[in-house]
């Protein structure tokens, strides 16, 4: 990930600070355009913390969340987002969508155009599903998701998290545990955290790492303990419960032993390493309960705080241009 | 439909110009009511294409969807018009649904009704259930589908369509194609046509003409080809996926050999012939991907934009009365 | 349920009047706080049936609906009640929940705590899961029902409803008739009518009685016909379709004839005897059509509409600590 721009943000004005019309992957972001969106974050983080939330930039905006997959926290988390800032959130879910009445994608997509949504929110199982929508519709796609390929304000919140948690992003060491093959958090993690400087090592059993690891600018390891030695970060995926038995991995105890996350294996990481998990949890196989349950080292109920500020200032950024607001031509 | 009052909508004032309480179908509509309803859907279509589309003429309004049958673009049409107007908008799937556990219907109503809905948005599998509803409930309520009865917004959209890209509906010659038999869209749009003054063809095999047919104002055709001479606007329907495999059709290939529109049969239509479709679309089945997606002919992403406008006039004007609007006694 | 503080609720101020943090059950809650409640509700009732019934009180509050059970009265009650105050209203259905992807509990109430939600408003198939989860989040928690624990907004809206309908709660002979041993709404109806000083006579065939009903200070009765005897109020319970077949009554014929009130047996209550049943009805069962629909008797809807005020009052009542209302420290 080059940084062909080095301006730090602070001398960017308006739409110069992020240009992007979507947000589809972290893929195609420059490092002070990840900085941007965090920055923008921070004010929704304390405002969520007072008593009145509410916001009314968004008034007026139609906000659709189309979630082709299931997902309880990603869009709750996008749900409270736009209705903080005063958005019209509609939900499409897909278990009554014309989808399952042989509609095409791309037939959906024009349709919620036409429907003069204002921003449109997608979880989809497709890796490209999202890039393919953020093509034919004139207004802001967010990706809340595709397939094995990103999940952009997964990252973003990730991102946060650390550098709230830990002072700064650059130089920390985190090694990322688990289903890396499958994983979009995975993904998107690689990328934001590899563009923000830090030093990142990915562990996981041989038949869940990707080949092309080694294009990212990450350390692979398979042996768990080892990668630990010195992380300031230790952050677990979730197992798939279809991953749970049969080729993947010969069962979730054995995955446990050499993959879940314990307090004796974390003491192989810097004594004061932070612990995270993308939730849900599968207690006892990526992370016992102990390490789950550990309030000064997770910080897993921090990244679902900062999941809704960081949502929130996706949402505002990318709605800027349409809304008019000086600056995003 | 006899036109008992021919005063034009404009010379009416408030209520007089829509004395309904309810909207279950546009059979009891007069020819200026439904004008009406269109020219007030005017100003929401140029609304929705604002930056800022908010209205609050429906602030403390609740609207209750009460959607008994499966639906996302209608669903979502009705939702995206209440909440830009302002409403509270709660919806009631039918999957979650008291009915499930053996409620009566008229309970279901009585319940919605004792909550204070202002204004119930009612589909339901059943032909009639909306009327029996609207028939037990002290606010207006709106038919989105009721069984193969009627499907009115619908029949608004499309007209409203028509209108805006042809001029004006009367005098049109209009090709319904399709399974006219168990559609309401066909039926509602047969009887809006009409009383609009338009010369209405419809197009089924033998199997899935009504013999109703007959009292309608319109030409019933089994040959596509002859029917689409000199046509200005062709309207297809959708095959619905439960009558694609055994009495009616022989098969969909079948199907769409003889009643699919196809670049070369339109070609019997009139050059600058409008095609439209309901969606969602089976494309290769009663339309080609080609004809769909022929942007200088096929107004079928306009259609959607126009059902959010015409649900919004609805939802306005129905609300009038309760929320006291001056002339709407 | 002894009354530790008899003084009016009148005389207390503020957050004195009702000290709880949460509303898991009736238990637990002093008969002056219970009656704060109905009071509080009152004003709703009338708001309700006014026009503009919006009012902005919880304007930037997030409600989360988290119904683990399916739900439609109930949520929809909520959620309009929600809504109508201003409130961000967020569903969060089981259905498409972590919940099945494994995620514990505790962990859900975790997420939801961490989003920042001011009150959370929960269904749960387990008797206390409510408790566990007020025990972890910072937010009020209210009992949509829980297991076969309690649901106290019911015992409320019940509550309310006698109140308007026979001017006061206290002396007055309430038979509670039905499947007492599984109902959360014959429990928590229990504890509040007899709190409020009323005579409470409980009926169910032998199999449906609780054993644990001698603690209540109500008196058991197997035979209807006698419970029947001068009461002022008579409310039947919902028979749940899964006891219907087996162990727990022969048949619904049987259930009909020894249980089901009919005219007949309605007669040996009071001339002007309120029956009530909290929906939804299974006609014929336990409850014949007659009696359901004689609106000089039954106040069946009534008790919807009560719903509504009630859940506005504790949703208004519970976030007026977080909402820093002056004398609700």
């Amino acid at each position: 990930m080059p940084a062909s721009d080095h301006r730090p943000a602070a001398v960017l004005n308006g739409s110069e600070a992020f240009p992007h019309r979507h947000l589809t992957g972290i893929a195609g972001l420059q490092p002070h355009e990840i900085m941007f969106l965090l920055d923008e974050a921070e004010q929704w983080v304390e405002r969520n913390r007072d008593r009145a939330k509410s916001d009314h930039r968004l008034d007026g905006i139609t906000q659709i969340n189309a979630f082709f997959e299931n997902s309880t926290r990603t869009l709750l988390s996008f749900e409270i987002a736009g209705k903080r800032l005063g958005a019209d959130v509609v939900n499409m879910h897909a278990a009554q969508s014309s989808v399952k009445k042989g509609e095409t994608l791309i037939d959906t997509a024009m349709t919620l155009n036409a429907m003069r949504a204002d921003v449109i929110v997608i979880r989809h199982g497709s890796s490209g599903a999202v890039q393919l929508i953020a093509d034919k519709v004139n207004c802001p796609v967010l990706n809340a998701g595709d397939g094995w390929h990103e999940h952009p304000t997964q990252a973003l919140l990730d991102a946060l998290t650390i550098r709230r948690r830990r002072g700064d992003i650059a130089g920390q060491r985190i090694v990322i545990c688990g289903d890396v093959l499958h994983s979009r958090v995975a993904r998107s993690n690689m990328l934001a955290l590899t563009a923000l400087a830090a030093e990142v090592r990915v562990v996981a059993p041989s038949t869940l790492m990707p080949a092309a690891v080694d294009r990212m600018a990450v350390t692979p390891f398979t042996d768990f303990d080892a990668a630990l030695e010195g992380a300031d970060v230790v952050m677990m995926l979730r197992l798939q419960n279809e991953r749970m038995n049969g080729a993947f991995i010969p069962s979730t105890r054995e995955y446990h032993l050499r993959y879940g996350l314990t307090p004796e294996r974390l003491q192989h990481a810097r004594p004061d390493a932070l612990v995270m998990h993308p939730g849900p949890m599968n207690r006892g196989v990526e992370i016992s309960s102990e390490v789950a349950d550990d309030t000064a080292r997770s910080a897993i109920t921090e990244q679902v705080e900062m999941g809704v500020a960081v949502r929130m200032a996706c949402l505002d950024v990318l709605t800027r241009r349409a809304r008019g607001v000086e600056g995003w031509a």
